[in-house]
C-alpha cells in the first residue's frame, strides 16, 4: 500500500457520512411544490413528503422499531413505498422490500431469511400474508396499507393502519447521524436453483448510486431533472425500481406511482400528469403499446429505459413510431442495478439511423464509477475487441458486497476481486457492452458456444413467430442440442422445418453455424416466465424433458 | 450512536475507495474522439489524454516523486494542468496549484508550508521561480513546461522539459489503490490578514465533488453533459477551476484551456471551438463583452457560471442582450467550491422575467447534498425567512477539514461542526441563499449593520459610476460610518452631495437607512483588487486613512 497523506480533519470538523436522509437535503427544500402523485388516490407535494417521512419514522418508532430491525413491505408501487425507501433506512433500519410476485412459500422463506421485526402489508395482500403468518419466524407486528377503507383487516399484532399512525406522529423527527456503511435495504433475488438470495445495500452505496443515476440520466442523457415528470413502471420491491426514484426525489422531479400496471391506466397516467421519463422490461413495454387507449397517441418527448431483457429491433421501432425513446439499460440485483444505459457518444451522433438504433437496443457502455471488463473460465481478462465472448465481471461503488447470511455463495459472486454477473458479453474499443447470453444458458453444441439469446431473436424474425425461448438440452453425441420452444401467431403454422429454412440464410450468411439450428421444436400457447417476467428457461427445461419423456403431441422434430 | 447493521464484505469484494483515476473511467473511455484543446498549441484526443496521463505519471514516478509527496504547478490554464490534476494525485501525491498571481513572497511563503518537492514550472514563469529559488527550502527538482522551445530555459535542478520527458515515458502506468481520504490537492488562499492558508481535499472529497458538480450542472440545469464544450475563465489554481475539470473529463465533454485571459482569444476560441459552457468572475465577463470581437457577436447558446464576487442586474441583462445565459454561483476556496448555482424551480420557471433575473443573479439554493444555515455570533440557528441575516455555515462531504499545519484556524472555521464561510447570508424559505456582505466588510453604524455591498449596488446604479467600492471606516460617534471609493465615468462628475442626492430615494423607500449614506467619498482612477480580481477591502481601508491623514485632494465630503 503506498504510503499517501492522509491528515486528521481540525477539531470540529465534520465528517459527513454518506447517509440517506442527505438526499432530501436538495430537492424537498427547492422544489417543495412538485407533486408526488399516486395514480388517483393521492396527490401532495415534496414539502409534504419530507413531513411524511418524518411521521412514519415516528410510527415506527413508536411501534418499537430499532436501528439494525428488517422492515418488510408488502405493497403495490405507490407514494407510501417511497417514504418507506426514506424513512426506515433513515432511523437505522434495515428496508426488506417483498417481492410480491414469489410463490407464498419463497416469500415466506426471505421473510424468515431476513428477519423481519414488522412488516407493512397492503390490504390486497392480507390473504396472502395469512396464509404464512402462522409460520413467520421474527415477524412481532403488522401494519396495514390500504387505499380504502381497509382499517378492519384481520392481521395479527396490528400496530394500526398507516394513514392514521402518521396522522398521530409528530411532523419533526431528527434523524441521527450512524456509520455509512449500515445497511439500508435488502431483497431477494431468485436464481434458477437453491432457495432466494439476499442482496443487500448500504446508505453509502444507495448514496453513490443515487448520484451515479443522476449523473448517467441526467448530465449524459438528459432524461431526469428537477423539471422531468417520473413514472417507474418496473415495482419498487425490485432493486428500489432501478433506484431511480432516490434520484428523482433528490433532484426533486414530480414522481408518478401508478400501483399495479394496467395498461391502460399507465396511459391515462402518462397523458394526464405529463409524464416524460419512466423505465421497464420490454414486456411491460409491448403492453403499454398493445393498451387501447395508446392506439391513437402521440407519445413524443416519452424517454423510457427498458432494462431486465434485451431490447428487441421491433419493440424499439414500434415505440419510436409512437414518440417514445427507448434506450436499453443493463444491470441486475446484485448490482444496484445501474451499470450502463446506451446513449449515443459523439460518434455515434453522427452515426446512420441504423446504426444508431443498433446500439441503442444493446446495453449501451458502463456508466461514471463503472469498471467493466470480460473473463474466460479461469478469470483471464479477455480483449475488448467486440467479438470475444467472456463473462461480464464489474467493479463499482455501489455492488452488492455478497449476500445475507451466505458466505460462500457471496465469496463465488466476489470471485478473483470483481462481481460475477454469469452474463456473456462482448466489450467493443469504447467500452459497449453486448450481452450474448446468460452463462447458464448459453447452449454448447459440438464444441461451440451457441448464444440462446442470439437464436430467439433469429426465430422472431419469421413472422409466424409471436414468442420464442430456445434452450439446450443434453445430448450425447453434441453435449447439448439447441430446443426451440414457439408461440405461433394466429393463422400461422410453425413445425421444425419451417423454422430450418428460416434459419438457414443466417447460416449462409455465417451469423451462426449451421449446428445451431434446432433439430427439435415445442408449439405452445404460452411460454413459462419467472416473476418478473422473464422467460423461466430452468422450468423450460424441465417441460421439454417430461414432453419428450411423453413423447407430446407439441414437439415438431426434423 | 445507534446500533445499526453492519456486515463485513464477503471475501474477495472489492471494496472500491473513491479515487480520482475512477474518474477517468467513463468519458475517456466512451468519449475517445471528443478533443482536449489548448489554444492553438494543441489538439488531442481523450484517448491520448488517457496516455498522457500514463505518460507524465511514468515521468514523476522516473524524476523520484513519491506517495505522499507534494508536487507544485506554475502554468498557465493548458491541457498539461489538466493532466497534472489527474497523474500527480493518482500515483498518490499531492498537487499543489500555485496562485501565481500572488506577490513572489506569498508564493515563497505557500511553497515552503506546503513543502513542495518538485515544481513544473511555465518558461514565462522562470524568471518569477529564480528570484525565490534561493529561498525555497524543500524543493529538490524542476520539470520546465514550455508552449514555444524553452528547452534552455535556466531552472535550477531541471528533471527536463515536459514533452520530452512525457514522449519517453511509457503509455501505461498501474495505479494502485490506496486510502479514499488520501490528500489529492492543495492551495493557499489569501485572507485580508495574515499568511495565506492552505486548504486541502482527499480523493473523496474530489470524486463527490465532481459527481455533485455533474449532477448540479448536468441534470439540473442541462449545462454540462457529454455533448457540451467546456471553457474553463476561472484558473486552474483557483479551486480546480471550481471543479468543472474533473467533471467535464468524467463526462467526457470537449474541453478547451484558453492559456491566459486575453477577451479576444477568448471570443475567437468560443467561435471556433463551439464553446456551450463555461464560468468565471464578473470582471472577466465584462472584459469579454467589451471586447472588440464581441461586438457584432451573438452568443447564443452560451452558459456561463458567474461566481467570486456578486453578479449585477446590469452585467446579467448585458449578457442576455448578446445572447449569454448568466447563473449565478456560490462556493469559495475552502468549499471545493460548489455550494449552489442559481436554477429556477418550478415555481421560478413560472415567474415574471423581472423575478427570474432577480433570481438568477442571486447566489441559488444548496446543491445536491449541502446543508446550508444561518447562525448568529453564539453560534445559534437563525430563521430562514429571506430576512433575517446571520453568517452563513455549511456541510457538504467536500469540504475542506481544515488549513493545512494551522489546526487552531482549522478549529475556528469548524466552530460548532459547521464550516463558518465568513459571509452573512439570508436564506428563504426554499433554502435559496442571498450574500449580504463579508462578516469583516459589514459596516456597523449607529447599532444597524450596513451590508457593503447592498450599498455598492446602489451606488452603481447612478449612471455616472463606473465602479465603487464602500468600506467601513472607524468613527467615534457612530462605531463606524461607511465610505465610498468612486471611479466616475467619462463625462461625469461625482461628488459627496451628487451620491447622497441619488441614494435618498432608496431611504425613503426603505431599502437603506439614513446612516448608511456615506458622508466622505473618494474618486480614483481605480480601486484595488486582490490576485483574483476581488476587491481588495484590507487596502481601500489603508489608502483611506492615509488620505484622510494627508488631507488628500481625492475626497469630497458632505
Amino acid at each position: 500500500m503506498l504510503h499517501t497523506r492522509v491528515i486528521p480533519p481540525a477539531e470540529g470538523a465534520y465528517p459527513y457520512p454518506l447517509l440517506i436522509k442527505r438526499l432530501l437535503l436538495s430537492g424537498v427544500r427547492y422544489e417543495k411544490n412538485r407533486e408526488i402523485v399516486y395514480r388517483d388516490h393521492s396527490r401532495y407535494s415534496y414539502q409534504m413528503l419530507n413531513e411524511r417521512i418524518c411521521r412514519l419514522a415516528g410510527a415506527l418508532t413508536a411501534a418499537g422499531v430499532k436501528a439494525g430491525d428488517t422492515v418488510a413491505v408488502m405493497d403495490w408501487d405507490s407514494h407510501r413505498y417511497l417514504e418507506c425507501m426514506f424513512a426506515i433506512p433513515m432511523i437505522g433500519a434495515v428496508i426488506h422490500t417483498i417481492n410480491v410476485r414469489l410463490s407464498p412459500e419463497q416469500i415466506l422463506f426471505t421473510m424468515n431469511h431476513a428477519e423481519d421485526k414488522l412488516v407493512l402489508v397492503n390490504s390486497e395482500f392480507v390473504p396472502l400474508y395469512n396464509a404464512i403468518a402462522g409460520q413467520l419466524t421474527t415477524v412481532e407486528k403488522t401494519l396495514l396499507l390500504t387505499d380504502t377503507d381497509g382499517a378492519h383487516a384481520d392481521l395479527p399484532n396490528l400496530v394500526g393502519e398507516y394513514e392514521a399512525l402518521l396522522a398521530a406522529a409528530s411532523s419533526h423527527y431528527q434523524f441521527e447521524d450512524f456509520d455509512e456503511n449500515s445497511v439500508a435495504t435488502t431483497f431477494y433475488t431468485t436464481g434458477t436453483t437453491g432457495n432466494p438470495k439476499g442482496v443487500y445495500f448500504t446508505h453509502r452505496q444507495l448514496v453513490l448510486h443515487t448520484m451515479a443515476v443522476a449523473t448517467i440520466m441526467g448530465s449524459v442523457e438528459g432524461m431526469l431533472g428537477g423539471d422531468k415528470v417520473y413514472m417507474p413502471i418496473t415495482p419498487m420491491f425490485h432493486v428500489h425500481a432501478w433506484g431511480v426514484p432516490y434520484a428523482a426525489t433528490m433532484l426533486g422531479a414530480k414522481q408518478v406511482y401508478p400501483g399495479r400496471y394496467d395498461p391502460e391506466l399507465l396511459v391515462e397516467l402518462w397523458q394526464k400528469e405529463k409524464v416524460t421519463f419512466s423505465h421497464c422490461v420490454p414486456t411491460i413495454m409491448q403492453m403499454v403499446l398493445n393498451a387501447k387507449a395508446a392506439q391513437n397517441m402521440d407519445f413524443t418527448g416519452w424517454h423510457i429505459i427498458i432494462g431486465g431483457s434485451s431490447l428487441n429491433r421491433s419493440l424499439y421501432e414500434a415505440a419510436k413510431a409512437k414518440g417514445i425513446q427507448l434506450s436499453a439499460a443493463y444491470g441486475m440485483s446484485e448490482t444496484g442495478p445501474l451499470v450502463s444505459v446506451a446513449h449515443l457518444n459523439d460518434d455515434l451522433m453522427a452515426a446512420s439511423e441504423d446504426e444508431r438504433t443498433a446500439y441503442r437496443i444493446k446495453a449501451g457502455a458502463p456508466g461514471v464509477l463503472v469498471e467493466a471488463a470480460i473473463v474466460d473460465g479461469e478469470g483471464n481478462f479477455l480483449p475488448s475487441d467486440g467479438e470475444t465472448q467472456g463473462e461480464l465481471v464489474l467493479r463499482a461503488p455501489w455492488l452488492s458486497e455478497g449476500y445475507y447470511r451466505e458466505p460462500e455463495k457471496g465469496a463465488e459472486l466476489w470471485a478473483g476481486g470483481w462481481l460475477h454477473t454469469g452474463d456473456v458479453a462482448t466489450l467493443d474499443s469504447m467500452g459497449g457492452i453486448d450481452i450474448r447470453d446468460r452463462i447458464k444458458d448459453v447452449i454448447k453444441t459440438g464444441g461451440e458456444w451457441v448464444s440462446s439469446l442470439q437464436l430467439e431473436d433469429l426465430c422472431s424474425r419469421h413472422p409466424g413467430v409471436r414468442e420464442v425461448a430456445v434452450v439446450g438440452i443434453a445430448d450425447p453425441q453434441w453435449g447439448e442440442r439447441p430446443f426451440a420452444l414457439l408461440v405461433a401467431r394466429e393463422g400461422h403454422v410453425l413445425d421444425a422445418k419451417i423454422l430450418k429454412e428460416h434459419l438457414k440464410p443466417f447460416v449462409e450468411q455465417g451469423h451462426i453455424n449451421k449446428w445451431a439450428i434446432p433439430s427439435q421444436i415445442a408449439l405452445v400457447t404460452e411460454i413459462p416466465k419467472t416473476s418478473v417476467g422473464k422467460l423461466d428457461k430452468k422450468q423450460i427445461r424441465q417441460n421439454i424433458l417430461e414432453w419428450q419423456g411423453s413423447n407430446s403431441a407439441f414437439l415438431s422434430t426434423l
